[in-house]
């Protein structure tokens, strides 16, 4: 018999409720709180600290540890550099780099590789400086790239463990509520929806926002809760907001990319899928974001709706949606001011954590409710597998993200892309990286012609029958080289520089190095 | 090396990265979609099953394990009865219920308490006949409650490991995007926030939603994301609407409890709290929902505003927001359909779940932002602890609910409480119960007069410069004794029938049989 601090005999044990503890005054025995007050009615509680370098030594960061990042802020971005320029500071080593995505604006990560600061990266994309220096053999360990549902999912199974996340928020309150907007400050660093960022702040061991908006409590409702949230920093500035978003994306005036989305357009219709209550994403290539107006004036004549939009969300979506022609939009990412401002004006501009995008576990996705998805390509070779990572020359150049989580998941996967790119072919016999499995796309639209996945028998018999013309992936790959001949392949080194993973963490492809 | 199934030489593992899986043109290698296309274009994904026993049998839940549910249904909660029934029919013995609160509607439950399908019960509240058998000695092993952010923090750090939770939801789609309201069916079951089952959903290892509304995807924006649901069973009716919810909590007209109210809202004026952006939670007993009444006057009187109302939301409290007297309204449980319908009309009524609101986790609760509570007490002691759960003869009829996590949170925690009820009086040299430790509870109002904790001398300055009158609570203790005499002590036995857990769930108190 232990007496707790109130007088009351508590038994050490209790059949069937094992062990217990007594009552101690304190606020909460046995942890952090162990000496703060059972009561504070002097101050405000706060997770607010000095510095960068005061949160990152109260979140225990050690060599070796994993650090994580969103890309919402793109070429305007930051926070990697200030967090690694801190942790080089610290004299921190070894660390994973664990971003959504990182771009141009990081090359300065160059230079915390060489000296040991970085050992590690996961992605999706990779651009810029740091991604040439990487192809041309920079690091030790090969980059592991995983698509946005790929990512989530490792993070949120624990394959992937993320011991401290660093994401910056255009506001939060001083307990850690967080929006991708600000309802109550300046709005130069908005971003709109955190997807990505909000598996990291449910997920990572501790978790440090860094915003240049303090704003008043509650900032509700919120992306990222304050449960989620160990320490804040507020900074001057988290990005630029030149990088960050712009206005509104523009439709493509290309004659060649609009009879591309013109084309795509009319595959959607006959699809079978085109129904009313039906949903579709859209990626922001020209060709790509095109199809929504060919699609309105084809709602509009079948007098038909969608129920939802996903994905990465543009101003046209916004438009649609604020028009009627579409009931829903779930969006893990904005691509534009627009986009920014609907899910500030819009209730069911309605924002999603990569999980529920496009994670690929039992649990499911938005992703898998998907009729209908139309994205690009760089390359995609006659098994109808895609490209969306190295260019032409093997240099990294692009990125991963919802590309093979869309294919899998939507009914019908259309790809759009011009036939030629200056003097090189689209269509290959084999892409120089498989991304997307061919198993899982189905329709290729490009400026000379339509291609069905020959596994689609069900589609190409629809797109028969409402008079579509089709031809051979083989075909149009020989008219492709009829205009600018066979290329020659890339030279690439014995070094593994880059593991494409696919959604469920296997290995779908190696990047070599460069040799040239 | 292993080629993967596109012909790619994948290497058993890679230095810094370790060992690797090569793609195998499988959905998810190694999961459950192990058997599953990778692609699946003939029918929409959906979690919804035949019936409750098909859900409970792919659950895997087995003898011994922990089922948990929400209350948010109240007196007309359907579930808890049916689940057990289901269980019982399969012969599962020995579970652990785990309920944010239970009722009178639960009195079935004594029946498999005695044909051992339930073995033990955590709850924050018991009342009827259920509640008087177990004070009688039903259970072999006590109850153990706990405070609702006591429970949320116990689930959230693994101490209480929940393995599947039956949520009752007024709307889900197909996937499990569910709402405590339907924005397309009817609206029978409706029942508002959903603060105590999105705990659940967020930690259970199985989560299985029963409703009888199940709407077109995407049902967003959403309370339970899709992300955390297993499985869902479609039910003719999941609740009594007469039971779940009623039209809007009216104001008390007993002048008695008036007069509190009024004396409450003098205090709260005085404290030093009352400024512009102040915080504050009401409870639903007569006197503290009368409070706001007093708290607008005063409001307009000094020109200020609440920055947000927190707990759970009356009707009193959505016209205060909806008038512009409250900024944000944070939403853990309705009380009535106003504060429901609220729910669904205002963007900043936001619901947030029990960890947002009361954990007494490091990461801190909405309570630990709040300026002053106003709360009820069953029993209040000289040393100013309260008892809400036990009445005067010793049995369990009440719920211990936020009222330590808001008591400790709270910058002002007032009990207000007449001096005696019938014959029997309020406060006592110990309550029978301590279920808040008077270390962190300030002030009594009674009809009678008002006392301070003298652990707040801060306070007793500010409200005597203000001209409030105090006593000591020994003297509102003897004014009681005058009126109603000494009360009898409570008969018990030796057995322990219930354990009081304080937040961090260290225990306060424990509960004894009674012997009469």
């Amino acid at each position: 018999m232990n007496k707790n601090i109130l007088g009351v005999e508590v038994p050490e044990s209790i059949n069937g409720l094992g062990s217990l503890r007594p009552f101690d005054g304190k606020r909460f025995s046995g942890t952090e709180h162990e000496q703060a007050k059972i009561k504070n009615p002097e101050l405000p509680e706060s997770k607010i600290v000095k510095d960068l370098i005061t949160a990152i030594q109260l979140s225990g960061l050690k060599d070796g540890m994993t650090i994580s990042f969103h890309h919402h802020f793109r070429n305007g971005d930051y926070i990697v550099n200030l967090v690694l320029e801190a942790a080089a500071a610290l004299g921190i080593k070894n660390l994973t780099v664990a971003a959504s995505s990182l771009t141009d604006i990081h090359t300065p990560m160059v230079d915390h590789i060489k000296n040991g600061v970085v050992y590690r990266i996961e992605t999706s994309g990779l651009r810029g400086e740091l991604a040439n220096q990487i192809s041309h053999g920079l690091m030790e360990v090969p980059i592991v790239f995983r698509s946005h549902g790929g990512r989530a999912y490792s993070i949120a199974s624990g394959e992937l463990k993320i011991d401290v996340a660093f994401l910056g928020v255009p506001s939060t309150d001083l307990y850690g509520n967080a929006n991708g907007f600000s309802r109550d400050g300046d709005n130069s660093s908005a971003c709109g929806a955190l997807g990505y960022a909000m598996v990291d702040a449910k997920y990572a061991e501790k978790v440090i926002l860094l915003s240049n908006n303090i704003v008043p409590f509650p900032n509700t409702p919120c992306m990222i809760p304050q449960t989620e949230v160990d320490y804040i920093v507020e900074l001057e500035a988290i990005g630029d907001p030149k990088g960050i978003m712009s206005g509104a994306t523009r439709y493509s005036t290309n004659p060649k990319e609009l009879m591309i989305a013109k084309a795509a357009a009319e595959v959607m219709e006959a699809s079978g899928y085109f129904k009313d209550g039906f949903s579709f994403q859209t990626g922001t290539g020209g060709s790509s974001l095109a199809v929504t107006r060919f699609l309105k004036e084809k709602m509009i004549a079948k007098g038909i709706k969608a129920s939802f939009a996903l994905g990465g969300i543009t101003s046209q979506i916004v438009k649609l949606h604020e028009e009627g022609f579409v009931k829903k939009i779930l969006d893990v990412q904005c691509f534009d001011l627009d986009a920014v401002e609907s899910t500030l004006r819009n209730e069911f501009h309605h924002v999603v954590d990569a999980h529920f995008y496009a994670g690929p576990g039992i649990e499911g996705a938005a992703v898998d409710q998907l009729d209908m998805v139309v994205l690009s390509a760089l390359e995609i070779d006659v098994n109808f597998n895609v490209n969306v990572l190295t260019g032409s020359d093997g240099v990294i150049r692009g990125a991963v993200g919802g590309h093979p989580d869309t294919s899998a998941g939507a009914k019908l996967a259309i790809i759009v892309a011009p036939l030629v790119r200056g003097r090189i072919p689209t269509i290959l016999d084999r892409v120089n990286t498989i991304c997307t499995p061919g198993m899982t796309v189905d329709v290729l639209v490009t400026e000379q012609g339509i291609a069905v996945n020959p596994a689609r028998q069900d589609l190409i018999e629809r797109l028969a029958a409402a008079g579509i013309k089709m031809e051979t992936i083989e075909g149009l790959k020989a008219k492709a080289e009829k205009i600018v001949g066979h290329p020659n392949p890339i030279e690439y080194g014995e070094k593994v520089v880059g593991v494409v993973t696919y959604r469920d963490g296997t290995v779908i492809d190696l990047i070599h190095e460069v040799s040239r």
